[in-house]
């Protein structure tokens, strides 16, 4: 119990760290007066394309928060949850909006560095990261902090156990405005980003064979612009709702387990422990002036490892410390979760990276042309989710039994929920390392653009390329918590199903029906989502190419340098088409758990969450690494492999990341979100489904 | 019980009425001499692939058979098992092997008789179709019946209701071998089919620039060998298959549900009256002299819907008659899994036809490249998933329910399975308009090989065209049976491993980690399954580009059309690779789930089993209508549409096909057969799973 206190205090120092880290970065200077003219285009454009979305996105909060004052008005509802469903999506958005701001401010900054050093160029982006990762694990465990200090003083007169079980079970419904958030955040930014590079891409690469990043072609600012609000603020908001969700889940799965406010503050100790463990990390990533890319990875990955190691540790006593010695299988647990994101981390890597096999078949595959390519990256992509079904199968199974399943059932699922929360509790490193790599990709940009000399892009493209590499681990962590966290927030919402109605009786059984067309359902929302998002990139990008086309067409001397492209209009276009795109993805999620509940009840939402959790789980890692390999085979073509730069091969190999841009940056990683928001929307409106649904007699 | 004598009659019916058509197309003219010489080269590579692909099968089999023998012998399986293994094999490779038989004989007749009148070659190509329709239900029938009866005699000492259940516990276990040989026979094909077809076109079409068919290109003749063995020979097989996975599941689970003979008679009889009305239905396909495309289309479905009102009438007075009135849902039941049928060929039709918007629009995207015609057809096939799934749903849970699930669990999955057999029943027909597809496919190769008139052409364009929908159709009746027959053969392994061990405690909750892991990994094989066959498809392509290249560069005269290319190497190419490449996935299919079942028990498989037709049958879908629609679209600007065939947009549809070709033609059909096969694997295997399961205790 008095462990929980770590949490407000990690708060504090996370915040303060990436204060610290945020006026390091701020006091280096943005070089020359061109490059801080297109730092501020980019700056202004993603605060416009912010500010419009979250315009967008208040409105929608104040519809889904009416409706749910109607739903507690119906006493269908908690009176907190309207409001922490607010403060969940603020902080959420604040993590995302925060995130921006700094990556925007550091581009250039990053750039004007590279120019002295590949060391400070790296410096400079890893301290941008740092702000970042800091600040959504710092926010994440502020809102928790506040919430539960608060509920635990608004219910000081009940006694204790029963404090414990009111406190965790209304907190479990909080997750929905976080994951509400970060689905607009990723899908509307992906959406964004992706129809920027896609129409550049496909008008100044493919037709005009203008080079990436050449300042004549009209789309590029957007394209800059997407990267911080897709790749930054997407993913700020995204991790946020990750690291939220999984450990509102244990917290209420500890409490469902007996554990009370004992078990309550390992969850939230550990967070803490992660905090302190990741900012000690942060001081290992340093490298000598003469390092090569090889050392430059061992050294971001350093911080990283040493940060799982003293987590190890610490949570071997944390552990003890909250069980006076005893369940200490759930130490165990916390390792296999750790361990389990490291691997799946490796092998996304593993089947992305042009330094191993299957990247380099693919891009082989481009000597028979675009079809080709296209089908190995689609296979490849398929066989890469073999590995991380297994992995979470094992961490799941084994973190159950060393939790004591086989003797008490709850007791498992606490295991499980707390391998989840082991797993993201390094997130401030992992995303510090994760987020670097927009930020180097924009230093790129800038680099390009303001005719810097060919070495400092090199040194920019050494630091985009490893944070290819960080963000495909990344990605695996993300992509590791989201199998782990809805697991554990469907038990969660069993549970919750059942404080509601302790005479409930569930048959979970797959063979019964409700359950099986609810697995149908659930495992279909995936695919359907993913093809709206794609479909909106696509008509996004449509838009974009006729743009584009358009002012290469009427503005005169535009090729020849001598006429300026108006890059507004391609940044509003995008804006727009985002804004409008993610209304139908969104309002899915929200409404077929519904739907399902009334009809199916609780067995069939169930279903559906367990069938959404794993095809969605599936879906995700094969999008993201299909995309993220022929991302790589296209790179690793234009590095001189495969008859290099403008072959045939090259030509195949850009329509291949033409596909996969959609895949990694915008389906893949929403789908991610996906199933996490499905969950806690049944979560939030479980009392409606359990007093509402038809209950056909199944 | 004397309903069931109806199943050799109507078997006997169907295989006579196969050979009475037969006799029919064969009096037909193979036309000029190049014509037969050229049906005589399609004809001889399809044999010599069949033996190949027969020997390396019956070899494949014997090990099987060997190791079954080894567990009858430890007592874990009957010994009937092992031989009805082998017949079930020998009647679906009968099946495959006779329907390529007809369909080579008949291409240059349908040829020769289109060059006579549009009707007349519709009359050849349905005929063929007839052939192969009802050679499959024969078989099937013939093979169930010779089994029962047998079995019937053998135990005729133990008392009716023991009888009954040994029997039903005994049949439910034979459909391994014909899963087995179906997805030999698909794969197989399917692999051949597409690499021939993908090395003809990307070297072909693409890069020499001569057109489809065009006798210049040495893998032409692969190419239409493929079409026999793949879509004829493969499409027989994989129908056979589910065929008799439907019946015998539902026979099971009519057993189960406590209905004895009674209830193992209805689906028997029900297979019997939809071969009757089968026959009928085809003497309604007749067309006049003039007809238009439309009227065509609307003649071969009033043959499907002629044969599906009868059942539906027949079956309202089988199921008053079995049941002396009671059980009248059951009736229900039959018409929903017709209507289901129905319904999702309608679906899959408007996904993938031209003549509606989604392939339309999907023509469309080909204004801005190869690669926006790859994300939107990935895109419309993940949308098209959507409606199948609740179609099945919503079968699911009315036929649960009208069965009488509510009031007893096993009704409701007795009326599950008997949907599924309502489904399939008027196969004969269904499968006799979608085998004529190939045929006619092939009378347009060889129309154009043969060098006749252009009007010749067009109409073998028309039949093609034709087929093209009437095989949409038929794969979604494909598809929706796979689903259906898949969850009650889930159904029926449950209860198999409760009569091996009926003290035997299941926790089939999808909360139960081993439910949990095992939905996991089933769910991903479908994808791994995905992975491998496009890979196989892609490796036997490059081989066959390799070689369609070294002889456009080394035959003299090739080009000018004085050399002769050397289509021989080309059909041998073919039948290696698939040869080769089956083994890994088979092997996949029969080991996975043994692997599972010793570590995660009975309730491990189950989730498995459950994984993998949910993941599988939404792939699979998703999988054959974004490959129809890639193949329409580009057959739509073909047309004319989107500045025609040769434009940019021409090629980038091309690319769109060549990547839904492996989709459409060899991943997506073969995954249906993998989920069944991996049902029935469980269920042969029951035994051993059940005795020797480790049982970590969960």
């Amino acid at each position: 119990m008095n462990l929980i206190v770590l949490t407000p205090i990690a708060a504090v120092a996370a915040l303060l760290f990436a204060w610290l880290q945020a006026k390091k970065v701020l006091r280096e200077s943005e070089g020359t007066e061109l490059m801080a003219k297109l730092a501020a285009s980019i700056r202004s454009g993603a605060n416009a394309y912010l500010k419009r979305q979250y315009t967008g996105v208040a409105k929608f909060f104040a519809v889904v928060f009416v409706i749910m004052m109607g739903l507690v008005f119906m006493k269908q509802m908690d009176i907190f949850v309207p409001f922490a469903f607010i403060t969940g999506g603020f902080f959420s958005a604040l993590s995302g909006f925060i995130g921006m701001k700094i990556a925007t401010a550091s581009n250039a900054r990053t750039a004007n560095a590279a120019s002295h050093s590949l060391n400070k160029g790296l410096k400079v982006a890893f301290s941008a990261g740092s702000v970042m990762g800091f600040t959504v694990v710092g926010l994440g465990l502020v809102d928790m902090s506040i919430w539960f200090y608060f509920l635990k003083w608004y219910y000081r007169a009940l006694p204790l156990a029963e404090q414990a079980s009111k406190i965790a079970s209304l907190m479990v419904t909080f997750g929905m405005g976080a994951s509400m958030m970060a689905l607009f955040a990723r899908v509307g930014g992906g959406i964004f980003t992706k129809a920027a590079d896609v129409g550049a891409d496909l008008v100044g690469k493919v037709e005009a064979g203008i080079p990436e990043d050449d300042p004549r072609n009209p789309a590029v600012i957007a394209d800059n612009v997407g990267d911080n609000v897709g790749d930054v603020a997407g993913m700020g908001a995204d991790l946020y709702e990750s690291y939220a969700g999984a450990r509102l889940s244990a917290c209420a799965l500890a409490v469902s387990a007996g554990f009370g406010f004992e078990g309550m503050a390992v969850p939230m100790a550990l967070s803490a422990i992660g905090i302190f463990a990741s900012i000690i990390g942060t001081f290992f990533v340093k490298t000598n002036e003469d390092a090569s890319q090889k050392n430059l990875l061992s050294t971001l990955r350093k911080g990283t490892y040493v940060s799982s190691a003293i987590v190890a540790i610490a949570s071997y006593f944390l552990i003890r410390y909250a069980f006076n010695g005893e369940n200490m299988g759930l130490f165990v647990a916390i390792i296999v979760g750790l361990l389990a994101g490291n691997l799946i981390g490796y092998f996304t890597e593993y089947y992305t990276s042009d330094t191993y096999k299957p990247t380099r078949n693919l891009a082989s595959s481009s000597e028979t042309g675009a079809a080709t390519i296209i089908i190995s990256g689609l296979s490849l992509g398929m066989y890469s989710t073999a590995l991380p079904v297994i992995i979470v199968g094992v961490a799941v199974i084994v973190s159950y039994l060393v939790s004591g399943g086989s003797a008490d059932f709850s007791h498992g699922l606490f295991g499980i929920g707390l391998s989840a929360v082991g797993m993201l509790s390094t997130l401030g490193i992992t995303l510090a390392t994760d987020a670097y790599g927009p930020v180097a990709d924009n230093a790129g940009g800038i680099a390009e653009m303001s005719h810097m000399p060919e070495e400092v892009r090199n040194r920019t493209d050494a630091l985009d390329s490893l944070g290819n590499t960080t963000a495909a681990t990344g990605k695996g962590f993300a992509i590791g918590s989201a199998a782990l966290t809805a697991l554990a927030l469907v038990a969660a919402y069993v549970d919750q199903c059942k404080a509601i109605n302790p005479g409930l009786e569930l048959n979970l059984s797959v063979m019964n029906p409700p359950v099986m067309v609810g697995v149908f359902i659930g495992a279909v929302l995936p695919f359907v989502f993913a093809a709206m998002t794609m479909d909106s990139v696509g008509k996004s990008a449509q838009s974009i190419v006729t743009e584009v086309r358009r002012q290469f067409k009427e503005i005169k001397g535009i090729m020849e340098g001598t006429g300026e492209p108006d890059y507004k209009s391609c940044v509003d276009l995008c804006t727009k088409s985002a804004q409008q795109e993610i209304l139908a993805p969104s309002l899915m999620a929200i409404i077929v758990p519904v739907i399902v509940g009334l009809i199916l009840g609780v067995n069939g939402v169930t279903g559906m969450l367990m069938g959404a959790t794993v095809s969605g789980f599936i879906l995700a890692v094969m999008m993201s690494n299909a995309g993220g390999a022929w991302d790589n085979a296209k790179k690793y073509i234009e590095s001189g492999a495969f008859n290099g730069k403008g072959s045939d091969n090259h030509k195949a190999a850009v329509v291949g990341d033409t596909v996969g841009d959609p895949f990694k940056d915008t389906s893949g990683p929403s789908i991610n979100i996906l199933i996490k928001l499905l969950s806690t929307v049944s979560i939030a409106f479980a009392s409606l489904i359990v007093n509402f649904s038809l209950n056909i007699h199944f």
